[in-house]
């Protein structure tokens, strides 16, 4: 078998992990020099393969690459840029191809969610067609956590551990001012479809917390909903709301959307936590205080899992394993063995099964109110935010690495993106 | 000298560390049992004291009292209950005079910031002239970091680090977004009236993050702030903006009273954070993401400072020390000796010199052109932030303790509180 070139890209959102799988891809490749020669990267993602703005990651040390592990964000760029269907947009499609042959590219490792599957899988049936056989291999990553086939997606353990461990602390610190001062406290979090990152908020009900969740699975039922949290602070004195970003009326608009404008009569692109917090001060009259942690709760590498950064690096690893085994189409996954103690394999899942397949939710991980999370739940998400795994740190703050990220000279006529 | 009992109290805001003060005064407390009986703390801070409801620390065990040391918030409850003047409320000061005679309490604990420092100093001076001599000590605490003589304030170091870190790593995640989404990302931090807060996350610019920090110290200007924000992004592709809270305009109004109002009419309580955003929104057209902290930096012990726990620690064992040695009416200090190495030592200010005088950011610790922290802001900031201090972890949370709280008979009439 002849010796190729590979090409790794990061692609959507990026998480705390994914560049321990980026590390887990190019330490793997390294491992095998006889059969991969270069490893190079997109400059933020496919767009980086589309306009042939290649990153040589040959010229990162060991010890930088090795860094990656404990760094957040995309060390290599990533892009929102959603290749259209074959039939619509063809052009991009043999402009990848063309590339990648230019290049002697044999391996396609594209680590990403639900779209970047359905664009690996497109890319893998089109080079086949093209006469120009690539491997690609899908690498899972989304703190969405709503991949099909894999038990879990690297990211998601880390984000949902933050989420714990910050509405947990934040919980304690409502108990004591409630006596005078604040008694709801309600923190917004990712997740527009899928409700998995608020889940893990319900997780500090084990603590003593009283504490609401609201998913986007469940419609939002306003009267229900301020009935419960004065419950809450009758019994308690206080509670905290972990509400989803995509929680939504029953008309589908999202509780983020209401309207608000400011003085200049401009939209307020607001947040459903600003929002949850006022219709509780208007409705019950409690004193709040909200959050929204946005970038902060997907970037927070200094509290990431250790299982997910495990998991993380091994799929990048897995992935490049598949490939020098023959296989293209294919993700490696996460396969769950036991809850307690915690066992899993990584196994493989075929693209054709991955590609645009969203994993909301199961019913019965939900509470029958609406407002919680089952026992079943529990035990779902509790191994994936096992363990601490800390970066160094440096005169006070955590030592993430950037890359040099050199380019690899052009040799194809320049491209525009449409 | 007869031994008398010794009441403890947490005021106003909590932190990550007050506990590690409570920490500090019952353990040194313990260790002088010949001098101090029972450690009385006030339930919901003074109103514990006001009301008769004391909790008996002395019924917690030697580990849950040792397990404060890593625990945020306030373990006995806080309260944001100002004391008015003695003039106009001389009956609530007698009360407290009254509790403390009624329990034997010779020694008197509040940890707090100003308000508190002016309280504890008006109990002592009327205790005296009441024949009621009291051992009145404040302990210092605010992550505002206002208070004046002491070099800095327990639960500042530890905010500042978790603002610090989660710029940092927020700031990684939009650099690897920028090329095809966002671009700016805003985040809101605490400080109504000093910067201190906002000035840790300009520490991120040594890490090669283009940040641009509004303080409450200096009066916004819209159009100067867009063109840095402009500037920035044509120069590095995206930019990350700290808000404080207290930034407002020349006028006196907040950022974050815009005037935005939801589809009712009522008037949304929202953050300067995403009115910062949307004005980049509409002026420069970047897309944008925002943050806003909120309790989540002021709870965060699982990223506290480890220089900053010590502190806390230390700086309730010094009240404890200076009460024995006969002391009343101060407060320990932190005085700082050298900045790197990083030595101080523990001192004592008059309580009349701290009460009711608030420490704003030095001009010389902000940029000529009010957007960045200066050289020597960034030398007073970095011992602060040293060290991690980690709490353990079970089942992937944190172990924070929750006492027993066992309340002691009461033995006055009840008090009502006006």
């Amino acid at each position: 078998m002849a010796k190729t070139n590979a090409f790794y890209a990061q692609s959507g959102g990026v998480t705390a992990v994914i560049n321990a799988s980026a590390c887990g891809v190019i330490e793997t490749a390294r491992l095998n020099k006889d059969r991969i020669g270069k490893v190079y990267a997109g400059r933020n993602g496919i767009i980086g393969a589309l306009t042939e703005d290649l990153i040589d990651t040959g010229k990162e040390s060991a010890s930088a690459i090795a860094a990656l592990r404990s760094t957040p964000s995309g060390a290599f760029g990533s892009c929102r840029f959603k290749l259209k269907s074959l039939d619509a947009n063809r052009r991009e499609y043999e402009r990848l191809i063309e590339v990648f042959k230019a290049h002697n590219i044999g391996y396609f490792f594209y680590n990403g969610g639900g779209d970047s599957a359905d664009t690996c899988f497109k890319v893998s049936q089109l080079s086949q067609s093209m006469g120009y056989p690539l491997q690609a291999i899908h690498v899972p990553k989304t703190i969405d956590n709503d991949l099909p086939i894999t038990d879990c997606c690297p990211g998601f353990g880390s984000v949902a551990k933050y989420v714990a461990v910050s509405t947990l602390e934040a919980s304690f610190d409502v108990r004591s001012m409630a006596k005078t001062s604040t008694k709801v406290f309600v923190v917004e979090v990712m997740g527009r479809h899928a409700g998995w990152i608020a889940a893990a908020g319900g997780l500090v009900e084990d603590q003593g917390i009283p504490v609401v969740v609201l998913f986007p699975e469940i419609e939002f039922n306003e009267a229900k909903f301020l009935k419960r949290v004065d419950k809450l602070v009758k019994e308690h004195g206080f509670c905290t709301v972990v509400v989803s970003e995509g929680c939504h009326h029953p008309d589908g608009t999202f509780l983020a959307e209401q309207g608000a404008r400011d003085a200049f009569g401009h939209a307020q692109l607001g947040g459903a936590a600003p929002v949850v917090a006022n219709m509780v001060k208007n409705a019950l009259g409690y004193k709040f205080h909200w959050a929204v942690a946005d970038y902060l709760q997907r970037a927070a590498r200094h509290i990431a899992s250790a299982t997910d950064v495990k998991q993380a690096y091994e799929l990048g690893a897995k992935a490049v394993e598949l490939a020098l085994a023959g296989r293209h189409a294919v993700m490696p996954t996460v396969e769950r063995i036991s809850d307690a103690p915690y066992k899993y394999r990584i196994g493989v899942a075929e693209l054709a099964k991955v590609a645009n397949v969203e994993k909301f939710m199961p019913r019965d991980f939900i509470t029958k109110d609406g407002f919680g999370i089952t026992d079943k739940c529990k035990r779902y998400l509790t191994p994936l935010i096992q363990g601490e795994d800390y970066p160094k740190y440096k005169g006070g703050l955590p030592v993430y690495v950037t890359l040099k990220n050199v380019a690899v000279a052009k040799k194809l006529p320049a491209f525009s993106l449409k």
